[in-house]
C-alpha cells in the first residue's frame, strides 16, 4: 500500500522532498501546501496530487498518511503539534525551532505522541556515513576513541536566509551535532571557537562564517566538527571515526570518476559534488524510506524530536561557549 | 509529451530497461510483450502498461513512439526489420546477430531506414566512460595515441547461458569492440590472444574465459583490451585513454566512498559494484534518454545499425586471429 | 668544505643524526660525546669519528664547526649556552627545555648570540609538508583560512619515559604547535581539551593520551590539531591547509605503492610508515642540510631559539585551558 | 667485510652504480675504468677510489671483489668473458648484447662459470614491485591469471642513442620481459604490434615508439605489456597481477604525497617522479646489496646470464612477430 503523502512548503527543499516521494515505489504525493500557491501548484503539476494555500487541510487522517513540512522554521512547531493532535506520522526539516523555550514547551507533549515524530537529520541516511556507523557500531574499530566532521559549504546563501538562520551554529553546524550524536549519544561538554574569514555581511550579523567545536561524550570520547561556509572546490562532507582498532572513513564523492594526468599534474579528480541537494539526495530518499519502514511497525532508527530538542541544546551550548571562552557544561 | 515505450522481451535486460523507462520523465511503459506472458505481466504489474504474449502487437505506430527489444539474440534481426517496416525508432539490444551474413542482408535496409535505429551499446552513456570521451574529443590530451580497456566480469553466466553466447568475443568482448570504435571508428587490424584460465565447462565448449586483443586505428592508435570471465573483487570496468599531452581515465566505482584502517592495513575499499546491474543502472537510462532525444531531432550520437555490424566484424576478425595466430586486416 | 660535526647523546635520536650526518657529502660526524660511553663508542664505529664521555670536549671551536644536541631535555639548556660562548652553531633536539623560566632566562643570550641557534623541529623540513607550506606561501590556496593537523602515535613510549616527558603537550603536541606557527606565526589563543582513552598509566600521570587543540592566529586564522597516543594503523601524520581558493593537503606515507584486492574488498594500501624514524628520515636530512646552508650564508629559514620559546609557551597555554577549560590569550 | 668494487663505464649509469656502492656500508668503489679517463676521474673525485683509461686493470682478484659493468652494451660480452677467466663476481648492465649470436656463444662458459654473473634488472629489486612479486608468489591471489605491465618513458632518447639502442623491444621492452619472466619464467609465446605515434626520427630508423606485447606463459597465463617512448606526466611505471582470489597492484610514485584542490578540480597530485633515476634509485641500491648477499652465501634469487639470454629471445620474437603479423612460438 502506498503512503499518501502531504507536503507543506514549495521552496526548494520542498521540492527536495516531492523528488524523494517520486523515487520511491511506497510512497505518493497526494497534497501540497503552501501559503504562496503558485509554489504548491507547480510541485502538483510536476510530482502529481493536489495544491492547496492551507496547510491545515493536510492533517487530515482520512487522506493524509504522512506529513513532511518543510515550511520556514518559525512555522515548524505548530505544525508539530497539529500533527500529534491528528494522530500523523510527521517528517519535520530540521531544526524544530531556533528558541529552546518553544522546543521545550512541546517536549513532554512529543514524547507522548502515539504518531511518530521524526527531524529531518538525512545525513544520517547517506549511504557512506550510514555504513561507518553500523561498521562502527558493530565494534570493527574497537572502542569509539575520536570523531572528527567536516563540513563545509560551497558558498554562503543569502544575506536574508542568513539573517533569519539562527546563525552557523544553529543553522549548518546542527547537521554535525545530530551527526556526533547518532555515533556517540550522550555528550556532556562543548568547546566551541567561532571565525570571520571572508564575509563582512555574515560579520555584520554578529555571526561566524566558520567555526570550530571540540565535543566530549560521557564516556570521554572527542568530537571534533570543523565547518566554513564557503568551499572552493565544492561541497566538503567527510568523517572520520578513529577506534582503538582502526579508523572508518568516509570520503568526498565527485560526479564521474575520471582522472586526468597532464605535463603538470597527475590524478587529477573533478570538483566535489556542488551541494546537499546533489551529495544527499540519496540520503534524503532514504530517510523518507526508512521512515515509512517505521511508521509500518519496523524497527527502525531514527532522529526523533528529542534529537532534534538536544541538537539545538548543543548548538546553544556552543554559542555561548564561543561567546564566553568557556567549555559548556550541558545539561539537557 | 511522453513518448509511449513498447518492450520486447521481460527477462532480466527487459526489467533494466522498463526500470530506465520508469527514471524518465518524458517516456512511459504502454505495451510489454514475451512469448512467456507471466514475464510481461509481472513488468506490467510493476512498472505500469498493458501486457501481451505477441509481440507483433508492439509494431503500431498509433500506440507505440519507440519500441525497446531485449529478447534473445536471436530474434533481434526480424524485429528491426518489423519497426523500420512499421516506422517505429527501435532500440535493440546488442548483439544485433550472432551470425555477420544475416545482418549484411538488413544492412542495406537498416541504412535506408527512416526511423532511427540504435544498438545498445549502453557503456558509451555511462558518465564516466561518456567524460573521458567528450574530453579526449576536446583535444584535452593532445592526439589519442593509446586506449587500454579492462572489462571483468564477476563470474561466467550460466552454461546454458554461454553455449549460446557466441563465444566471449561476440558477447562480452563486443561491448569493449564498440567502445574502442567510439574512439577510433576506423579501426583496421585486429589482433587477438584466447585464454583458458580457470572453466573447465567454457574450455569444452571451445570458448574461451578470458582474451587479449590488440586493435589499430587507421591512424595507427593502439587499443589494448583485457577481458576475464571472473574478478573476485567485483566487476572490473576501466578505460585509459593516453594521448600526447597526457591521460583520462575512469575509474571503478564503490557502492560507498568507505576506507577502513587497521592494524594490518589502510586505506580499504569496499568491493566494486557487483555487476552490470549496479554500475550501468545510469548508462542504461542516459541511453534511452540520448535516443528520445534523438527522435526529436537533437543533435545526439548514438550507435547505429553501422555500429552493431561493424562491431560483429571485429569480433570475428578476432575469432579468426586467436585462431590462427595471425594479425587480420578488417574490411568491413 | 666538510662541517666538522659534534654529536651530543648517543641515544636513539643521537643515532638517527649520525645516519642524516653520514647521508651528507658536506658533513663529517668527528666526535660523539655521551656519559655513557659505550653508546658514543658504538656510534662512533659505525658512523665515524672518535668518542668520549665528557660533552665539554665538543665545545672546542678549532675542531667542531656545528655541534648537535640529541642529550635528554634537562641539559639542553646549559648545552646551548655553552655553544653560544663557544661561538659554535648548534642544532638542538626539541624542546628546549619543559620549564619556561629557564628559556627565559637565556633567552636574551640567545638573540644576541653571533652564531647560529636551531631548535630541531624537523617537520618543516619534511619534503611534503615542506611543499605545502611553499605553495600556501605562494598564494596558491588564496587566504590561508584553516589549518588541520592530525598527529597520531602509533603507540606510547615507555612510562619511564613519558614521566619524563612534560605531558602530551610539551612532549608531543609541541611539534604540531610548532607546524601551526610555521603556517601562522603570530598565534593569539589557545583552546585545548584533554582526553583519557586507553592508557590507564597516562592517567595515573596525571597526563592526557589524547587532545584536540584550537589554535587562533592574529588575523583570524584557525587551526586545528588533533592528537593521540597511539594509532592501529601506523604514525598518522596529515596536514590540511585549506584557504579562500582552494586546499593544500600532505596524506600519509606507505613503505610502498602496493594494493591488494581480493573477494572482500579493493585497494587496500599497506599500513602507514611505522613512526618517525620511518617517516621523517628525509626530514632529519633536510633539517640538518638546511641548518648548513643556513651556516654558510645562504638565506634559509629555520626555527631559532625564539620558535622553540614560542612553542612552549604555546604548550603552557594549551596545559592551562584544558585544566581550566578557558580559552587562554597568549603573551609572547 | 666491505666489497672492493671496480666500476668499469662511468658514464650516467655507471654513476648510478657509484651511488648506490656510496649507500651500502658494506661496499666500497676502489677503482673505476673508463677509455674516457675524465669520467672515471670524476667519479673517483666524488665517490672515492682510484681511476684509470684500462679496463683490464679491474679484473684483478687481489684487488677487485665484484665488477660492475655500466659501458657501451657492444662491450659486455668480453668484459663478462673476462670477469669468469678472472673468476670475479660480475654485475653487468642490461642487454648482455644486441646480437644473440654472441650471446649463445658465451652461455654454456656463462653457465659453468664458478663466480656469480648477475644482469642488471633491477626492477626486481624495486620494492613496490618486489613486494607484488613476493605475495603472489606466496598464494595472496591464487593462481596468477594476468599480469599487465605499462612502461612508459617520459620521452626518447637522443637519436644517437636510439639509433645504436637495438630498438625499443630489445632496448625499453626488455626489462617487460624480465619482469614478465620474474612471475612466468617459462614463456612459450609472443605476439607483439609496434607502432609510430609521435616519433618521425624512430619511424626513419625503422623502429617503433610504441609497442604491445602479449606474452603467454607455459601454463597458460597471459602477460600484456604497454610501451611508449614518451609520457607528458612522468615515467609511467605499473604492474598489475590478477589471480583467481584476487589482484595486487604496484602504482606510480610521486616525490611528495601533497594534493591541491581548487576551483575547477580535486585530489591533485603532482606528477610521477621524471624517469629512472629517481623511480629506480632504490631498486639499483637493492639490486647491489641483494648480490652482495648472494656472493656471500645468501639464499638469493637474481637474474643471471641465462636470464639475460631468455629476455634477448623474447626481445628478438616480438620483433619477429610484429614484422610478420603472426604470433611467434618461442625456442631458448
Amino acid at each position: 500500500m502506498q503512503k499518501r503523502i502531504g507536503l507543506i512548503g514549495a521552496g526548494r527543499i520542498g521540492k527536495v522532498h516531492a523528488e524523494s516521494v517520486a523515487g520511491l515505489p511506497n510512497a505518493k504525493l497526494v497534497l501540497t501546501a503552501d501559503l504562496f500557491v503558485e509554489g504548491a501548484k507547480d510541485i502538483a503539476e510536476q510530482y502529481g496530487g493536489e495544491f492547496t494555500d492551507s496547510p491545515e487541510e493536510v492533517f487530515d487522517a482520512e487522506k493524509i498518511d504522512l506529513i513532511i513540512v518543510a515550511s520556514p522554521t518559525g512555522t515548524h512547531i505548530d505544525l508539530i503539534d497539529s500533527a500529534i493532535n491528528a494522530k500523523i506520522p510527521i517528517l519535520c526539516e530540521k531544526p524544530i525551532d531556533l528558541d529552546i523555550t518553544r522546543v521545550e514547551a512541546l517536549a513532554d507533549k512529543a514524547r507522548a505522541s502515539t504518531s511518530p515524530i521524526m527531524i529531518a537529520f538525512n545525513r544520517r541516511f547517506d549511504p557512506s556515513y550510514g555504513e561507518v556507523h553500523r561498521r562502527t557500531a558493530a565494534g570493527e574499530i574497537g572502542d569509539l576513541e575520536q570523531l572528527s566532521i567536516v563540513s563545509r559549504d560551497p558558498a554562503p546563501a543569502s544575506n536574508e536566509y542568513l539573517q533569519a538562520s539562527g546563525g552557523i551554529l544553529r543553522d549548518m553546524t546542527i547537521h554535525d551535532f545530530d551527526m556526533a550524536r547518532n555515533f556517540v549519544p550522550d555528550i556532556s561538554k562543548v568547546t566551541a571557537r567561532g571565525f570571520n574569514h571572508f564575509s563582512k555581511e555574515i560579520a555584520e550579523m554578529q555571526d561566524f562564517d566558520a567555526v570550530s567545536v571540540i565535543l566530549e561524550g560521557q564516556s570521554g570520547q572527542m568530537i571534533q566538527i570543523t565547518n566554513s561556509r564557503h568551499s572552493a572546490f565544492g561541497f566538503d562532507q567527510r568523517l572520520e571515526a578513529f577506534g582503538s582498532k582502526g579508523m572508518l572513513a568516509a570520503e568526498n564523492r565527485t560526479e564521474t570518476t575520471v582522472r586526468h594526468y597532464s605535463g603538470d599534474f597527475t590524478e587529477q579528480r573533478p570538483r566535489y559534488m556542488n551541494f546537499f541537494l546533489e551529495r544527499y539526495m540519496e540520503s534524503y530518499r532514504n530517510e523518507l524510506s526508512e521512515f515509512i519502514r517505521a511508521i509500518e511497525g519496523g524497527e527502525v532508527s531514527y532522529p526523533t524530536f528529542e534529537d532534534g530538542r538536544k541538537a539545538l541544546i548543543l548548538a546553544n551550548a556552543a554559542i555561548e561557549s564561543a561567546q564566553k571562552g568557556l567549555t559548556i557544561s550541558v545539561r539537557y
